[in-house]
Formats: structure tokens, C-alpha cells, sequence
């Protein structure tokens, strides 16, 4: 039962997420991050540009996965299949860090106007990066952005329930994500 | 055909929108803000306590009107049917100022990040207010969160539509709203 062991990008992660819980986003600066992650503040610059890259540098790589999942789904599938060939590709990035830290994370947010303002944007920017791999496929607009709304809905939803579960386990983040994405889906027909 | 005059509040509101395209967000101060609306700072402070209030005090308006209206819609309606009477009363708040300033807003938002952040914000607390709503009149979680989403989907896009077309026409943004609504109700029959 080995415990997992952060090298120096995640302990900075883990690091400026307990700082910005204490003390705030605002009054947090990098050489604290630094200091309590135990590495200097060129170390922290090997690996960001400022503290605010330090929460959008996951953003990117999602977006990025969740575009190349749709765009390489097969041709035959609906807009939901794409949307879940995205999903779990993006799941696939998020390890036992990322479950690790998600309270600690989820405090920080709550805690700070500023967190939820960037964390908005950032569900937001999904959404937007579904909708447009999904009209680049030739899903037509009306339903490639209901398409993208539901994914991240269920990618939301999913790492809540993924990362609220018995962290021991050994399960993916995937398997959350698709069956809440298959909730959304069986839900849509009771819209009324 | 008299053009509608705005008084004091809506003037700060476009000052304000104005400045923000033109020189940033953070850059533009309480003092600039009320010089080219042709007020006082005093008279400033009298309708909002700083220049965010100045944006999010829309936000808590609609969140209110989508709620009770969504509390209040007929106890047989379904989800979307609820949602339809929270968008509609809430629709009735958007009035010529807000269909004036669109296109500057959408400049200003454009051009910061941080007013996309807090836009983005805007979004989720709005979809947060309506899922809400609906699990307090009994809509299971699942459906709930879906409607939600829906429901902010429909206002975006209905607001959008709004804002973009002929502005001398007297047409109300509400019809716009539940047609988006429509539209994204037949859409789900699509998702595949």
C-alpha cells in the first residue's frame, strides 16, 4: 500500500493550495509557495510562470484532451459519444494528485471570490472547447453546445463523486465521469 | 419615437462599461467613472459601494426573479416548463439600457480577463440559483442540475440574439429567451 510520493511540480500544487485555504489567493505569494513546499523560488519558476498559471496550467491540458478526444472519435458516433471519448481522455490526466488535493482544493475555492471567479471561467472554457470540436465534427450548433453544457456537467460531477470516494481505491476518474455523463443523458428525456 | 434617457445609475452603468473597454478593468477608478457619467463620486457611492458592486448588483436581480419565478410557475408544469416562468420573469428585468450597453459590454468582457472570470461566475451562480429552485419544488438532483444548465444556456443565447438584432424594434427579450429555450428542448432529442 505505497503511498503515492509528489515530486516538487506537485508539492508546489499541493503547497499553494493550502496557502491559498489559510491566508487567501490575494495575500499568498510564490516565495511562501516556495518556502512551504520546501524548494527555492527558482525552482517554482522552472515550473511556472506566477502563482495564477499555477491554477489555470491544468486548464489547458484538459481543453487540450478533451478537443482530441472528440475530434478523434469514431466518425459513426452521436455528439454524446464524441463528448465521452473527450471526457475520458481528459480523465485520464487527472491522477492520485488531483484526488489527493480536491478538499484541500475545494476549501480553497470556497473560501475566495477570486478561486470561484477562475474556476467559473474555467468551466466555461470546456464548455466552449466541447462545443467547438463538436461543430468542427459537424454537429450542428443548437445541439453541439447542449453537447458540450452536458459534458461538463458530467465532468464536474464525476470528480465530485470520484474524489468525495474512498480514496484507497484504485478506481479511475473515468468511470465517474461516464456514468454521471449517462445520468445527464437518461435525464434528458424527463425535461418535460 | 422618443429615445430613452438614462438617468444617473444607468449613466455610471455605461460610463463605467465605456472605461472598462477603453482602459481595462483595474485601471479605471471610482473618480473616472463618475466624471464621465457627470456625477459626483458621492453620487456614486450612493447607488453602488465600489465599482464590482457596479456589475454584480444585475446578477443578484436576476438570480431573485429566476427563483421566484421557477417557484411560483403552476405546481403541474415539468423542469423546463418552471424554468420557462423563471427566464421569462427574469427576461423582464433586461430592459433598453442593458440592450444599449450589450455590445460595449461584450467589448469590455472581451478585452479582460478578469471580467470574463467574473462573467463565467455569473453563469454558474445563475444555473446553481435555478437547479435550486427546482430541487425545492421537488425536481430530482440529476434533472435539476440539467435545467439549470439549460435554463442559463437559453438566456445566453436568447440575449445574445437580443443584443444583436434590430435595436428600434420594441420586441422584449424575453421572447427571444423561451425560443432559445425551445430550441435547446428539441435539441436533446438529438444528442445521440
Amino acid at each position: 500500500m505505497g503511498r503515492w510520493e509528489p515530486g516538487a511540480r506537485e508539492r508546489l500544487v499541493m503547497a499553494a493550495v493550502d496557502l491559498f485555504t489559510e491566508q487567501g489567493y490575494d495575500a499568498t505569494t510564490v516565495a511562501q509557495i516556495a518556502e512551504r513546499a520546501g524548494v527555492t523560488k527558482s525552482t517554482f519558476f522552472r515550473y511556472f510562470p506566477d502563482k495564477r498559471e499555477l491554477l489555470v496550467a491544468g486548464q489547458e491540458t484538459l481543453s487540450r484532451l478533451l478537443t482530441e478526444g472528440i475530434a478523434e472519435a469514431p466518425a459513426g458516433v452521436g455528439p454524446l459519444g464524441a463528448v465521452a471519448a473527450g471526457l475520458e481522455r481528459a480523465s485520464s490526466a487527472m491522477g492520485p494528485m488531483n484526488r489527493e488535493i480536491a478538499p484541500r482544493l475545494k476549501a480553497a475555492v470556497a473560501a475566495s471570490t477570486e478561486l470561484q471567479e477562475r474556476d467559473a471561467l474555467k468551466s466555461v472554457s470546456l464548455a466552449a472547447a466541447m462545443t467547438s470540436a463538436l461543430v468542427a465534427r459537424g454537429v450542428p450548433d443548437p445541439i453541439a453546445a447542449l453537447a458540450g453544457e452536458l459534458g461538463v456537467l458530467a465532468f464536474k460531477r464525476g470528480y465530485v463523486e470520484w474524489s468525495d470516494a474512498d480514496r484507497g481505491a484504485q478506481d479511475e476518474l473515468a468511470g465517474y465521469v461516464l456514468s454521471a455523463l449517462d445520468e445527464l443523458r437518461t435525464a434528458t428525456a424527463s425535461l418535460g
